[in-house]
């Protein structure tokens, strides 16, 4: 069971607020509206953050699981 | 259900205008006119911005998805 | 139908001048000539440009999917 | 019976304190919770290291095992 | 049929010569003795190319695929 | 059956130590404890080297496949 | 059968010397032991350069195919 912990956690974390870290130095802070297999993320009311900068807020953000560090639920 | 989210967002989104974020720098706003599983992406009126400035609009562009950070609908 | 959209698009660009926009910074204009599923191209009477400065013609080009960033058809 | 040997000593370590190694030179040291076949992992209370710097610390984190090096099991 | 132009182009080049870009700015003239589906690339007597400089001749080269960005024919 | 040659060398380096050399600069010597088919190695007493200086041993490593260039057994 | 020949020409170059060069600018000149379809390949008395300079001798070098830029056969 512990092979699907890593989607098991995701799914626990739906309409939960996370964290993303992205490769490139961006990070988002937003709510876990959705996930598949690849980690492609949906987040609602997503903040980026740029080298510690918020740079602004959007009400969706699809994000591609390519790009995903670490997702860090609450 | 939450499995299929990143695509059904997509889906929903379509005909309605987007702002996808690319690797390098790139940005795209314009109408989403379709999709793949991928992330591949087709986009009409397209308006190209680099670093914050606007470069250039083209009536079509189909975005190759392994180049998408991520896609924001409205 | 709107998850074929990117290669239907391709298709309906067929025997069009295209631009390409590579990773790296080249670009290439020319007539579509065929393509793939993993978006490898034909173009003819391709003239490559980098860095916005034309650097030579080809009678046929075949790219790499792999290293095309856009496509937008005329 | 080797061939499996990596996944098997991830299996091994599970509930025990790990060092993460990431490309990129980050660093996670926490509990391992648990994997996937693509060495997805989760970490209980992850600490992260920046160039040998603690950054802060993580309840849980969602590494994607694409970005990892190599795990150390105590 | 479009869809199988690239491999159809380049099966009309064997025992031609070509032009081979890489990424890293290496480029390729030679001889088309082979190829496969990844674009993995046989080429006899080819000249090495840096920078615009030449660098050697080979009697034969295995050239992977992804490598190439792009191969024109005659 | 030089099809199989890499895995098989790697077989026959089992309980024996190995140099594996990363991207990035890395080096591990080691005792190869295990493999699996994408090189994702298992080694014991390894050793790690950064720019040919030692920076301390971990009893065991399961490096990802993904970094390794090379592995060079005794 | 050309759709074959990159596999063939490594085939006939068994227990022959080869010029294998790697992404980020190490060769290797050795005979080649083994090899499979991913150009994963065993050189035998393998010789390391880099930037043309010699580095060091190795009695078995198992290169991941991932590096491999091109192989050049004697």
């Amino acid at each position: 069971m512990e092979m699907l912990k890593p989607l098991h956690v995701l799914h626990d974390s739906l309409n939960k607020p996370v964290l993303v870290s992205m490769k490139g130095g961006k990070e988002y802070r937003g709510v876990l509206d959705g996930y598949d297999q690849h980690m492609n993320l949906v987040l609602k009311n997503a903040e980026e953050i740029i080298n510690s900068e918020p740079k602004g807020v959007y009400n969706v953000v699809i994000v591609r699981g390519d790009n995903v560090i670490y997702i860090s639920p609450p």
